[in-house]
């Protein structure tokens, strides 16, 4: 049987999130394989109300853990880094990364107890890692966070380049610029396949440098009269220093507020990124400094519920107070479904009489993802045999496959769970495997079709029921039934409570029962279910969630 | 005691949605009132999941019943009419609207079985309409559905002119375009306040006109080689008519798919208002006729999951399915907060291979409300002594008021509840009334503070575990108790069954038990709650709603 190169996102690819990428050199389903980057992705209230965190599937590459050669790391988004502590366990294969994004992978390790060391510290390129049949390289690239890189993966069947996350910045103010010589260099003796960012795949205009808003929110903070609060994504080290420095010109002292903010600096600086980031304060020593003269950063950007700004938008946070004059800074996009978030504390600041300038006009917010144009320069420079888009919904994979078409390139839309075969001279499906998402619910992983989530979305979508009826030993009922009800009105359309009027019908049927039904549990709770559902539906205009108790004694 | 001019909004200020004024003048507490508009919001799964219509709590109303003159519809939208037939019986007034709104009003006051006469039709200006101490006249204006006004409203304390949702459009395809002569005229003497739509205070650009966008609608409808499916809020008949014009214009039949869809254009029918809109075809008809020459004009712009647009994005609809190289138009603004549906709906779609074109670059969709710079423009015209804004969250009323200020003008933010007296020189607020929501449920009004959608919630987020427990004669537990959950995971960390282990706690606490415990239901069931809901967390590290049931015996 011949070897091939194949590729299987499990992650990533037909959504923005939970990144994981699986490359394999070796006879079909033999593979050595090789995982890039292991995210998380984050539930909402419409369709995973409760979970606390949703993880890909990784049953498939779990069942073949001795296949596994190596889990390398592109950079320290949550979406590429965050599942590793919480499956590391299930892989038990080395994991790769520079150092500040080493740095967060083994924070992350720690916490769920494993042992920091399986982390391994690696120089970019030409730095080679030996893994199996591949030799990777990471090939640093501009992106919101510091250290991001792509990754040069070669294989006996050709050379991959596997974008990451990234943008065409030349002036990123912290971390690597845009090398295009490198990219240059690594793809001159030619690139069997281009895996690349699908993003911003439809923002027409060319991407903006992170330096170009400097200058602008430098003067906003000049002009501002009283406070000034930013926020933006704790990891975003390089806007950091951006609204640190412009603080520090505006003739302001810095103080950072928030968790993630915290544990992003003190990475940062263990890796020595924060050269050239301006002195910071303490919340204490913030309360005694005037308001024209302080600048919070602030974690909450997305409008999360108990994040620093939701905390000052609802009064207060550490001592440090809000009040009419302010200004609060939105130096962030509002990703997708965080609108109503982002919403309600801009009202709630409004209220205190607090300014809040978002980035409605692109002055204090650049995406840290390559535009139409700069992904087409890409495409240009590594010129691949074939390219996959990554990192986007369907409808990014899509249009990036028609760019590359547009350019002259053959494409594939590979969305998870579609296994690539790699070495002909075309893009193949081999197989498609099941996958999915796992949800980190409480302290348990549960499966996304386990059907638990489904049915708290029921109870919240139709409230719920309780009957419980005691049969003696006689089979005969003792006493009444007895309805609970919860998230129900309680009094329905006959101005009556609902529990009353569904317990009569309840009791008027089990008089009518005949021997036979009241022996039989199932067809017992089944017609308990019904009428109480009828009853409900009568009343109130709802069919709850019914859960039926009998007990029998003796 | 003086009489007195007030203005009382009770649903639409600090929030887009569910429009209800109240104008009243008189001695305070005896003012006779009128009503403007009355109209819904729409539930969604973060803050209420299972409701079916959000509207104005009009307690306040109700208890005054006899004070009230007359309900003033301004337009159709279901953020200013979708309360009437709810509310109609408790309010019992006559409601006044142009003939299209009045068609519409009708069909709600039918639907709750209300007599459909007691909506009054009445020609706009400079017809006047006698209502208590207030003389009312209707001022057309340009916005997404025909035949909206602006209110003038005399009262024997001067003349408030309330805009209604407004643009300045001179050439809106469908109904009445700005009439600034109109408007000064009405202006000339004296406004006493202008109450002002807010919507788009922020959007700086000045507004483009509805005919604006007919010749980019017409070239991309050419261009495109299958068919092609278009989606606007079904009540912006202006909209329709460009598309269909737009379809015509470029070969193609048009088809009217959704429920929304026909029932506005059958109102828009019946009143006279679709002169000069193309001809169309009958979803069996439009079978027949070849892709490309075909335009389905479609409900669900905002991702409804029941609507038009999401079933052809499942599948079909009536027989009609859509396939690779047909083409989607959103000629539509996602609202915040449905950006999630609609985006299911766009990757749905281009799993088909259909192409999406949405709002992106405003060539497809102009708003229906004035933004800032009309805004002040209406500002000029009507140069009042004091300026209310309304219709929009807190910040856009705050920014209104801002705007208003650099104009020259007196404002003042008011919210919901908040009575303000316009009869001096300034606006100030006279009372606070208690305000808020009311939830249709199924077929019953709740309030939104009952917590019952709070109950809801909670069973979302954590789960519910249900313990029953039978107590026999003589105070002693009869068998043990038993433990049902429901969106909960059956297996918890201690790798048992989680009823198994909660069960096996809330026995060995029982058999500890000493005799007033068990003789007190209230004590009991406390404390069964306490350690199911302890068990759960160490076992599944979540709190679950409880509910316990404890049945005695005899």
């Amino acid at each position: 049987m011949t070897d091939r190169l194949i590729y299987l996102p499990l992650g990533g690819a037909g959504e923005i999130g939970m990144n994981a990428y699986v490359y394999g050199y070796g006879a079909a389903g033999k593979e050595r394989l090789i995982v890039v980057d292991l995210g998380v992705t984050f539930p909402d209230m419409d369709g995973t109300p409760g979970v606390d965190l949703i993880l890909p599937d990784i049953a498939w590459l779990e069942a073949r853990k001795a296949q596994i050669e190596g889990i390398f790391i592109t950079h320290a988004h949550e979406d590429h880094v965050g599942a590793i502590g919480h499956y590391w366990e299930r892989l038990g294969a080395p994991v790769y990364a520079r150092p500040f994004t080493a740095n967060i992978a083994r924070r992350k390790l720690e916490e769920q107890g494993h042992p920091e060391n399986v982390v391994k510290v690696v120089d970019p390129y030409p730095h080679m890692i030996s893994c199996g049949p591949f030799t990777v390289s990471y090939l640093p690239i501009s992106h919101s966070i510091p250290e991001s890189a792509g990754l040069l993966i070669d294989s006996p069947d050709g050379r991959v380049l596997h974008s990451g996350d990234f943008k065409i910045d030349e002036t990123p103010v912290v971390g690597d610029p845009w090398d295009q010589d490198l990219w240059e260099e690594v793809s001159r003796d030619g690139v069997k396949a281009l895996v690349c960012d699908s993003t911003n795949v439809f923002s027409d205009a060319p991407g903006r440098s992170e330096a170009s808003i400097g200058p602008a929110i430098t003067e906003m903070m000049k002009d501002a009269s009283g406070l000034v609060v930013a926020t933006t994504f704790a990891s975003n080290i390089a806007r950091l220093k951006t609204l640190a420095l412009a603080a520090k010109d505006a003739g302001r002292s810095v103080c950072l507020l928030g968790r993630a903010m915290r544990r992003m600096t003190e990475a940062a600086t263990d890796e020595g990124i924060l050269q050239g980031f301006p002195s910071t304060i303490s919340p204490e020593d913030a309360l005694n400094v005037p308001r024209e003269n302080l600048m919070l950063l602030v974690t909450g950007s997305q409008g999360e519920r108990r994040a620093a700004s939701a905390q000052l938008a609802q009064g207060s946070y550490l001592g440090l107070k809000l009040k009419d004059g302010d200004t609060f800074l939105f130096s962030s996009k509002v990703i997708p479904g965080n609108e109503r978030g982002v919403i309600r504390i801009m009202n709630q600041l409004s209220e205190m009489g607090v300014d809040v300038i978002d980035d409605a006009g692109g002055k204090y917010h650049v995406s840290g993802h390559a535009n139409r144009p700069d992904l087409a320069r890409l495409h240009e420079v590594v010129k691949p045999q074939m390219l996959i888009p990554m990192h986007g919904e369907h409808r990014h994979l899509r249009e990036h496959v028609k760019l590359g078409n547009a350019g002259g390139l053959t494409g594939i839309v590979a969305v998870n769970g579609m296994m690539i075969n790699l070495s002909g001279n075309q893009p193949t499906v081999a197989e498609y495997i099941d996958t999915g998402r796992t949800y980190l619910d409480g302290s348990v992983k549960i499966g996304a079709m386990d059907g638990i989530v489904r049915d708290r979305i029921r109870m919240a979508l139709n409230g719920q029921l309780i009957v419980t009826l005691i049969i003696d030993e006689n089979d005969e009922p003792l006493g009444d039934p007895w309805v609970e009800i919860n998230g129900l009105p309680e009094i329905g359309n006959s101005n009556a409570p609902l529990v009353d009027v569904i317990e009569e019908d309840l009791s008027q049927f089990l008089n009518r029962a005949n021997d036979k039904t009241l022996a039989d549990d199932d067809k017992l709770e089944k017609e308990l279910k019904t009428i109480a559902r009828r009853t409900a539906q009568r009343e109130i205009g709802k069919k709850p969630e019914v859960t039926v108790i009998v007990s029998r004694l003796g």
